[in-house]
């Protein structure tokens, strides 16, 4: 395998570049002195560009195909084979763009950013309208540019979700919202049945600070691999297989905050620590999509970290170090608490239960916007209209409502959906290991949780990007990604929880 | 000033390339887990690599010699004369030798590291014996390579000291014998004059973290442009003017260690955060050499923080914090024991009175091993010779001798000296500045270092690397580099603390 020696060898470097940057980025946002700040962006700036340049060269598109050519008669499971599939992947998504679109976004997108921070400050979606319609002409020259067969999303969408279909998405989100908005309705009318003040009393942060600490190593996060550091936006990030460092942050006011936060990005990252080690320094290490990370870190935080079983375990710890607001709290109210729904306007903030719905809109709303089906002007009314109808609540100002998340002005279009992916795939992820070890959640109320990481690990972390996101799902779970188990899931949940 | 623009834009990722590997150099020495080892190095290869690459590229070459020709008739004093200058000395030094000796050197230094560090473990200078004849001739052939007038050993030092000369840092050291020897030995004769034992107490790390950062703060050193953290081996790094970081070590039984490791690093840092802002982001911005960097480590390490008027101020505080330990020590007893003599055989632990003869005597035996005056063989019996001349004692074993440095291992010749110069140039500079700022020892017995920040600051800091080493002396000083001054300062202040 001398040629896809030499292609491994030949990208090294630019996937180095790219480690670099994420320990600039990762330094940024811990320890960086803010005098440090102008420097750094020249610093990530180079390194970019140079890692780009190094990924988009000829000499990368003639030991790809050098390397195509040698693999051509492999099986597909071969580590080699499924490197020269990935590298294509990326390589034509990197290449297909023209540097001048590139460009032009980046610019668009750095000048959005305050115009966006700006207007939602003062809830003014007529500031921001014009650059938001700027942004979908160029994500549409994007999605040109990249090629699709179907529709302009899939181009998008293919970013963060390689080969998933709009259609797909679609059937799943229609599915869902068949299903789920009664249910939330149901739930709605009966939020008083869980009672979540105890969430917001004063918790010290050392305490919650070792209690996290406890549980993440507890769950398998290998902390001579990683590390848990303070950041103001919680993230996962590596520089390798054996050095996959999270962030959180703490509330003193609201404990949930850092300790779910903390189990989502330990969740993330054992995902990425559990690449095989032979795919160290190749591209095949790592997550193969946005939507099979955020199956690890919801199914960690929710399936496991919100479950009855797991508090079984974790309860009697956390009552003794905050024993005046737990101590007389029993497990079944602090279960119910931590699981509470709500009619929350905000998608951060949203519960297991209507999380889906905030994407479900977003979804909607980018490929009308995209296809011109709906114009910009028009878009705050059709966000509130469709808050009406899936959850029964209008936002009172764009703030709340439109204006609310980063991503489009940062460029960020066909991202949205992996989220719900990632928490539909989680239950079929869930339900498979079950299946195979049905001792998981004893397991679990023990504090053995080695018997569901093992099962990941072999099923879905060695595997690191070999296999596309709906091949994983069906090679682990025997059937395509699908919705109904999800929902299952959460019926099941939910109706115990609010007694319907 | 097109062409000096060209060349400051292309360097630039280079600058960058070379910030990037600083960045992920700290972290490896405070932050990254164990796990990150392996591919740490492979990260900190390729950025060295393209750095380099970039750096001694033909296109830096051409793009020189026009900023050469557009710079032949401007005033010495300009900035783009003087960056223009660096580079070519930064060029000629990067370019001169062949990729294949860069490429041994690396090979054979990498691999010597383990073996002089086995020896070391051992005492066996035998073990360590042909890889150091290995590498003196390696840099026998880099100073041919780099070429020189007079010494071989004058085209290493130019590396760490830029047109300092070999001729002259032996002038100074003669100079130095001849006073220092007697007068070490008329101290050693008194060494029950002063009592240490008081540092070796257990001092909490807590408070000694405390009250080393409310030193280092009041000091100058700007923590919003940088910040201290902790590592095995104390130093300071920088990416930016802006961002210029240091750490340090804590030792429970020895208070010393963290505090003036502490104020030494601050030194250094407070030289490199001093550059003219337009500097940044060019190869001016920093320190001129090893020597000066050295010369303000070492003057606010020791003029000024071993000194009784900084402890004026200080010693309260001190002892607030540790009275147990310092209740009932007056200030001059505290200010004797933290300026101790002892009859040290280890470099790193020797006192400012000693430290100069444990470096002329590293220097006078480079000199001898690469002009082949002194084989291999004959090193450690010509080690404890000088050892016993200059200073009245025998190392017991070679443990504690000629293997007890890194430096050769890492084929660092050369290098030593620097040491000695910033010692020397210290003290030059701050006569230099208490001539120009009488008040300054006042202001330091008041806890204010403001008005002598602001003078090395305007005189030496703001430089950059515009002036070469000598040149910056004379400038500053009005005349050369000399040792006289060092002598005299020495002199008056332990002949008081000896009472000789």
């Amino acid at each position: 395998m001398q040629n896809v020696q030499n292609l491994k060898t030949h990208l090294a470097d630019a996937l180095y570049l790219q480690y670099a940057s994420a320990v600039l980025g990762w330094d940024q946002q811990t320890y960086m002195p803010p005098g440090g700040v102008a420097a750094r962006a020249e610093q990530l700036a180079t390194l970019s560009k140079l890692a780009h340049e190094l990924f988009v060269s000829d000499e990368t598109g003639r030991l790809l195909e050098e390397a195509e050519a040698e693999v051509a008669g492999m099986g597909y499971d071969s580590n080699d084979a499924a490197l020269v599939r990935v590298v294509r992947h990326d390589y034509d998504l990197a290449t297909r763009v023209p540097t001048s679109l590139v460009a032009e976004i980046a610019r668009t997108t750095s000048q959005a950013h305050e115009i966006w921070a700006n207007a939602r400050e003062d809830s003014d979606f007529a500031a921001f309208a014009p650059t938001l319609e700027k942004i979908i002409d160029l994500m549409r020259q994007k999605a040109e540019a990249l090629g699709y067969e179907d529709r302009l999303y899939d181009a998008l969408l293919d970013e963060y979700e390689p080969h998933m279909k709009t259609a797909d998405v679609e059937r799943l989100f229609i599915e869902l919202r068949e299903e789920l908005v009664p249910f939330v309705a149901a739930i709605f009318d009966r939020l008083d049945a869980v009672d979540d003040t105890i969430m917001h009393m004063n918790y010290d942060i050392d305490q919650q600070t070792e209690f996290g600490l406890r549980v993440i190593e507890q769950l398998g996060y290998d902390m001579t691999r990683g590390r848990q550091d303070r950041a103001v936006h919680p993230f996962t990030t590596n520089f390798s297989i054996n050095d996959v460092r999270i962030t959180t942050r703490y509330r003193e006011d609201y404990m949930p905050s850092a300790l779910f936060g903390s189990i989502h990005e330990a969740g993330h990252a054992m995902y990425e620590q559990g690449s095989d080690p032979s795919l160290e320094g190749t591209f095949l290490a790592g997550g193969t999509s946005l939507g099979v990370h955020e199956s690890q870190s919801r199914l960690w935080e929710n399936i496991v970290g919100r479950s009855r079983g797991f508090w079984q375990h974790f309860y009697p710890d956390l009552q003794r170090r905050y024993p005046d607001q737990l101590g007389l709290v029993n497990l079944d109210a602090f279960y119910k608490a931590i699981n509470a729904v709500s009619r929350s306007l905000i998608r951060v903030e949203a519960d297991e239960v209507t999380y889906n719905l905030h994407i479900m809109l977003r979804f909607e709303m980018e490929n009308d916007l995209l296809e011109g089906k709906l114009a910009v002007n028009d878009a705050p009314d059709a966000w509130n209209a469709k808050m009406e109808q899936y959850m029964g609540i209008t936002p009172p100002s764009d703030k709340d409502g439109i204006l609310q998340d980063v991503h489009w002005s940062s460029g960020l279009m066909g991202y949205f959906p992996t989220y719900s992916l990632g928490n539909f795939l989680s239950v079929q992820f869930w339900n498979k290991a079950l299946e195979e070890v049905p001792s998981i959640p004893g397991d679990i109320a023990q504090g053995n949780f080695a018997p569901l990481l093992e099962w990941l690990q072999t099923n879905i972390y060695v595997h690191g990007r070999k296999y596309w996101p709906a091949e994983l799902a069906e090679r682990v779970t025997g059937e395509p990604m699908q919705v109904r188990s999800f929902l299952r899931y959460l019926k099941d949940k939910f109706t115990d929880i609010y007694d319907l």
